[in-house]
């Protein structure tokens, strides 16, 4: 049998991570490369408890098929909890989907047609350029500074690529950490606003900052334009694959008609669960404790660099989130010194997963929520070295 | 803010089963709409108590992150139970996803171009017309009758559609509730393989045979073309959405990024506490719980038919699965009659719902699932007048 598939897949690649994950499977590497929480510190002993009072006292409902807009109680605590950062957003305004992945590609169904454009960070995330690939969207990426997507480069590109969405990551963004300030946020919500452009507001780390003031959503800004995407992935548990699309109705409309084809509705069992593990109020106690870990493994990671990497090479210090950025001098590929790094025992993601033109390569995403201490520690020690070898080599072959 | 959408939306309708839902909501209506399961036969029990050894044994795996093909132990459970059946499958053959409605839309997204052809059965399950339908699909529906699909139709459908691919439910279809005759299966099998045309064998009923002999599925009668889709949804719990796809590897790899790029993963707490639930060997004895419950449903609701329905109109009588398919006399519209029905005080499916062409309305879907037996007794009394009042109006209608 000759298969022969839809003309949307013919361009696309494997994911680069999982070729990494692959290589993880051979032996005994320290891994920064995957942005996943600490397993450790997953609230066991209450999400048991939720989980079995769910099955006690509601296991029928929680069983059976419900609706694809999701659980009306988990809506209504998550539109309360928008409130308080300034989002007026009613239940008819949320849609539970599967992780915040599926929001991503539910926009790219109702959305995209071929080649449409998309502006977005360069880098910005990868499951992002995934989805709406398989939507053959064009990207056009605005480089990113300490301050987030330089919105002074906007005005110009949309100019230029007319373009269906702007996409955006803007607390501790994934890969670079870094963090729109409030004066470019505000610039990015008048220009979506004037230019009647959609903004997809993708908001996975948001909760989890360790210094610094909370700035406020792009949906407070430009509330009429704005698809704000949130996820338990990073603050609960991803195994249950829980996230939400809050949006203007005309908008939530079309994303439960592509989700009713799509698969229907979102795990029944595991919306009642979250609800209840956050009803019984112990979200913001469990954030402060992962805001606690994670910004003391932050600063081991960025100590450990400090002391370990070539002056060369440079890093974001972001103020919350998973990740660090790491650009290494001009003209050095992250791709090639990946196997290298493998073979000395210690793994990343290099830049090129992350930008939309599949060009820029010589920078890496470090993440620092599932290794240990110790493991930081020697890891980035480990990886300083394969930097100053690979930098040595590099110079020593442009001075031959 | 004026919204602007893809162009593939823009000839969706919202679905007729959620309108009848919402009118559902309005007082007391005995439902033979849905086609949902049973709750008060779910195995809460045995489920509760695997729910709680996962979370007490293995709650940090089931809470993190997992890979996209889906839990290996699950996949090795599905390979062991599918040979069974004459389909030699190994864990690479099978990922897991949520529900096999996400499979119905990963199929599309991987093969469908716009404009591609698929035939059907006509009538044939909404979720995949839907599903098909976001991917700009048309379709050829090929009539059924008690044997299932006329498979003596198909070689000239071949020749007049260039089909992408041929999409049937072999056992007690949804909605008709017929069965693929063993010598159309052959045929069917046979056709798809000369033509290197892929077969989309749908199966989520199978297991729920409730007389006669089980037949060999189209996957181990043309396997090489074949991509076979299961759920645990009918016959464990459609809350926790777990489907299946079994396929040739270079079908399953395709699907593996499609459904990365969707949503990551499947559930992974619920992949484990259903592996969980299988490997302590429950599922066949729960089957067997089933057929027996739903086979008296089922009599119970033909026996009702005959004494209430008028003469002019006609059913299938199933060998299994959740549906009866009713004929009403050619120019009745059952979408005209549901309103009145609805009055009365009972609800159905109408046809037109699961017409490729969206044309074809005389007849309708009763489910005798979820309903209490005097409910089915009531209901069908309650339609049965509704029926005879509607052809008496009509009659006078002709005559006057």
């Amino acid at each position: 049998m000759q298969w022969s598939f839809a003309k949307r897949i013919a361009s696309l690649n494997i994911s680069i991570i999982r070729e990494i994950l692959k290589l993880l499977e051979k032996g005994e590497v320290i891994s920064f490369a995957g942005g996943i929480p600490a397993a450790e510190l997953f609230p066991l002993a209450q999400l048991r408890a939720v989980t079995d009072k769910v099955m006690r006292e509601e296991g029928k409902e929680a069983l059976q098929y419900s609706i694809t807009e999701g659980y009306p109680p988990l809506r209504r605590f998550l539109a309360e909890r928008l409130r308080r950062k300034g989002i007026k957003a009613g239940i008819d305004n949320i849609l539970i989907t599967n992780g915040s992945q599926q929001a991503l590609d539910l926009i790219g169904k109702i959305f995209l047609d071929p080649g449409d454009w998309i502006i977005t960070e360069q880098p910005t995330y990868l499951g992002a350029l995934q989805a709406f690939g398989f939507y053959q969207a064009e990207f056009c990426g605005l480089a990113i500074d300490d301050e987030g997507m330089r919105v002074e480069l906007l005005a110009r590109a949309i100019e230029r690529v007319n373009p269906r969405l702007i996409y955006v990551l803007p607390n501790f963004q994934n890969p670079a950490g870094v963090t729109l300030s409030l004066r470019r946020r505000s610039q990015l919500a008048q220009l979506a606003l004037a230019r009647g452009i959609p903004l997809v507001e993708d908001d996975p780390y948001g909760e989890l900052r360790y210094r610094g003031e909370h700035l406020p959503p792009l949906k407070a800004l430009a509330d009429e334009n704005t698809i704000l995407l949130g996820t338990i992935s990073k603050i609960i548990t991803p195994g249950h694959r829980l996230g939400w699309v809050v949006a203007p109705e005309a908008v939530i409309k079309k994303l439960v008609m592509a989700k009713q084809a799509a698969d229907l509705h979102t795990n029944s069992f595991s919306q009642r669960v979250i609800y209840r593990y956050c009803e019984q109020g112990y979200l913001d106690e469990y954030i402060a404790t992962l805001c606690s870990h994670y910004s003391r493994k932050m600063q081991a990671m960025l100590e450990a660099m400090q002391s370990y990497f070539p002056p060369e090479v440079e890093w974001t210090r972001p103020e919350g989130g998973l990740f660090l950025w790491v650009s290494l001098p001009a003209g050095l590929s992250s791709s090639e010194i990946l196997p290298a790094a493998i073979d000395r025992g210690v793994a990343f993601v290099p830049g090129v997963a992350f930008s939309p033109d599949r060009r820029s390569d010589n920078s890496m995403r470090l993440s620092f929520s599932s290794a240990s201490f110790a493991q930081i520690d020697t890891g980035i020690k480990k990886l300083g070295q394969v930097l100053k070898d690979w930098l040595a080599k590099t110079h020593s072959a442009n001075t031959t």
